[in-house]
């Protein structure tokens, strides 16, 4: 939940769970001092019924959450989110995010993998998740957005997690999802943005190459950072090794940042991310 | 503060200092599942007197704190603890510690500079701090204590830093600084205690090393850990190279622990910190 | 290749390289100056054929290797080791092994899949990977070691890795693979070897916890180290946090020290590992 | 020394050395397989006198180098690097860069300090340093280049460090010294360059704050990379806590940077450095 600044709102935020026989097993709180802002996560345990669930919310929403103007999400800890896999032909990604899926540490369903190349499909069938190829044509890629919304829409999904998928998506796309696309640039951001990042730091001669994970928005690689991590490299890598300790990064950087998205730790604000954790 | 953990600390005290125009500008807590206790850093902004603040220590230990058994410590932010720094012969952790001080980036004032040695008191005159040359005979102890502990008492000493002072300390003293004197140990504690670590973390052909900053107690380097932190070393290193690139650790990792503690983030308990940061 | 420290070494091979028309590409050398002891790494390009291959090193014994009482391993870079992968319940390392592997980021052949529990046969069957279950009695050990060298036997393998295998190895294995069993532990060693690490860890109040891999000697966690790497925890970290984070540690640690091997860039001297890197 | 890539190099090069007496006690080579450059870096334990070393040169310079077209710098390892220090308003790099060399731990000599303006004279006072102070007019920067010029003539200047200096040097300057200016930028380049990093860092929300040290070059920011570190910010760090938190990682940096600079470890080329550590 996030509103503006205000003297009381813990105390009432609390005293209300605690009416409620709420038992409050997390609560951390963030203010933007500069924006005046204030954020809050709760995790609350209860002996709810889908019913009271609503009923909990329309209170909540009436006594505290009007009078501070807060907006507040709920959510039950057993509705694990529904995230689709786009990829293309890297399939490092994919690996991390259906393993750890499958082993339970990444808290979501994934209902399938959509590519525009069939080169990962027989991953998608060792996992046993259907897979949709949709081809994207240079001229024409209305034909391959629509498929996809479609897609979307039938399964419905709640997010999409890019995995080196190397297509730039529409804005219908990220107009359907806002702050709920999940992208992985394979560079320390805002360093490096756009094609070829291994290659540009190579040329650069930096001494540490690094991976970032962010929401997508309509600039290119501009939306708000999720998780970011570094390597550090020498003279004597090639670009070649580049590639390959930045693959690393990129799976384990991606997977932290589903995590904390899976978790409902984060919240978008300002072109940036509060992350509960 | 801190306490057993019961529903409605929060909501309480929020409400206290609301209701007492303060302006709560920093709040953390944590709660100990395991031990079921509850923790708790705040900070506030309010118009006090020193007057005042005295009241508002009694009203809220009448008000709250007898009620929920809490333990509470209350700072001015303007009244900075007095350290005294312990060194030996190794100057590194020193410079950075008068340097940092002097720079206003470590809140403290330091009476005086304490040493077995006389070898660094050219750099106490460097900083123009006053330097106390206390020998430390192998078979009498008890002298060299006894002076310790008058000089700590005359200058109304808080805490005591161990800057690479390589005497083990007296219970007296220890008993007099409970939780208040912080060493640095140049391993990554729990492993390579007592003498000679990078010696036996060379022995070993690890390929990480370490330094730990913690309370000192009974025991030694066992006491709650501070903070830590490591770098790497290969083969190629030998037990000079793990030296050098231990110091440069050690003056960073104390530098850390002596800032959460001059600002009073640190919480004691169970032979554990809880920092809040 | 290693030998004792002598004038002329380098010269001498490097000269005997460029006259049997081979051209060094990667040339690295460590000189251990307590124990006098040197060491070298050396790839070539050249045009062998099979048989070359061995009147090569044939030559380069008699002319050089004799002289300095040089050790060396002679590998043509397209026979990959034989690797077999054991394992017990958990799956988060064998994903890994078994997904880079089949990206080709691990160079090696995986034989078989062995455990002393039938929980993770489906992903050997989801790789396609032989799957060999060898349940370990407490009171008759004799019997699943029989058959495991058996097994290890038939299909011809290099060396082992312990991907998370609960099972103290016999000696008889040991001697079988010396300094060619690698192990994941999960501490960094040596601190917190045996068993539970993240509980001892959690209880000791580390800031920083780490995972280790090593190759597997008798004395228990003692073995060379190849690879450590560490992650920051704070007070809010539970057991169950540690052994999250532990676990991502433990994969990227064990991959990486899986792969010096299996590039054959790990020389084990003296309890320690040089690698050439 | 470098070269263009050619067979024989290493074997030459070794095989004059020890014929003249010399013991390799350091070497360590790299070859740019791009632009097909060989580099290489060679400590030598010998008995020269002043005299037999120049003759060494010579000897070497045309039994080897001219046929090999090789560029070789040649250092006698007790005669160190002379290395004024330019600064401005902030003084944590000039302190750590004064201790450590006072220490014994950067290998250079310091025969003045440099500033625009006189804030920090006091500490070239404690450390008992010449302090020269020249402000630098917006509308006349001449005249303080004049002056520079001279004090680093009539001093020997070999190499200087900019520890927080906060003008654009001028490319007289700059001429003087190729490769031999040492700066630190405040963000982990090249993301960031230009004034306020920190500001920008925050406004974009990154997750990781960095810095760089490299030398200097006429475009802004864009000289050969020497060093850079990291270290992670959250959505609770406001901008002061990045400028805190960065100003550790400057010190830092920069003074891994002036040591590979002072211990004569890099070699600059094509806008990189490759540095033998």
């Amino acid at each position: 939940m996030y509103c503006p600044d205000q003297k009381g709102i813990i105390a009432d935020v609390t005293q209300f769970i605690h009416k409620n026989n709420g038992n409050i097993i997390y609560i951390d709180q963030y203010v933007d001092r500069v924006h005046k802002s204030f954020f809050m996560r709760v995790v609350i345990e209860s002996e709810f019924k889908k019913s009271s669930f609503d009923d909990f919310k329309y209170s909540f929403n009436t006594e505290i959450g009007e009078h501070y103007s807060l907006k507040c999400s709920f959510y039950l800890a057993e509705n694990l989110p529904n995230m689709a896999v786009f990829v293309s032909k890297y399939d490092h990604c994919l690996y991390d995010i259906l393993s750890q899926q499958r082993s339970g540490k990444l808290a979501c369903k994934i209902p399938f993998i959509l590519s525009n190349h069939e080169d990962l499909s027989f991953i998608a069938k060792q996992f046993d998740v259907p897979f949709y190829y949709i081809p994207v044509e240079k001229n024409d890629k209305d034909e391959a957005e629509k498929k996809q919304l479609k897609l979307l829409k039938s399964h419905k999904v709640d997010c999409i997690v890019l995995a080196r998928y190397m297509q730039i998506l529409s804005s219908k796309l990220l107009d359907a999802y806002p702050n709920r696309i999940i992208n992985i640039h394979h560079s320390f951001l805002p360093a490096f943005p756009g094609a070829k990042p291994y290659h540009s730091a190579f040329e650069r001669g930096v001494k540490i190459i690094g991976a970032t994970s962010h929401y997508v928005t309509e600039e290119l690689d501009a939306g708000p950072i999720i998780e970011q991590d570094i390597v550090r490299v020498t003279h004597e890598h090639e670009v070649d090794d580049f590639i390959l300790k930045g693959q690393d990064l990129e799976r384990i950087v991606l997977l932290r940042a589903l995590k904390y998205h899976c978790d409902r730790k984060i919240m978008v604000y300002n072109n940036k991310t509060v992350i509960f954790n």
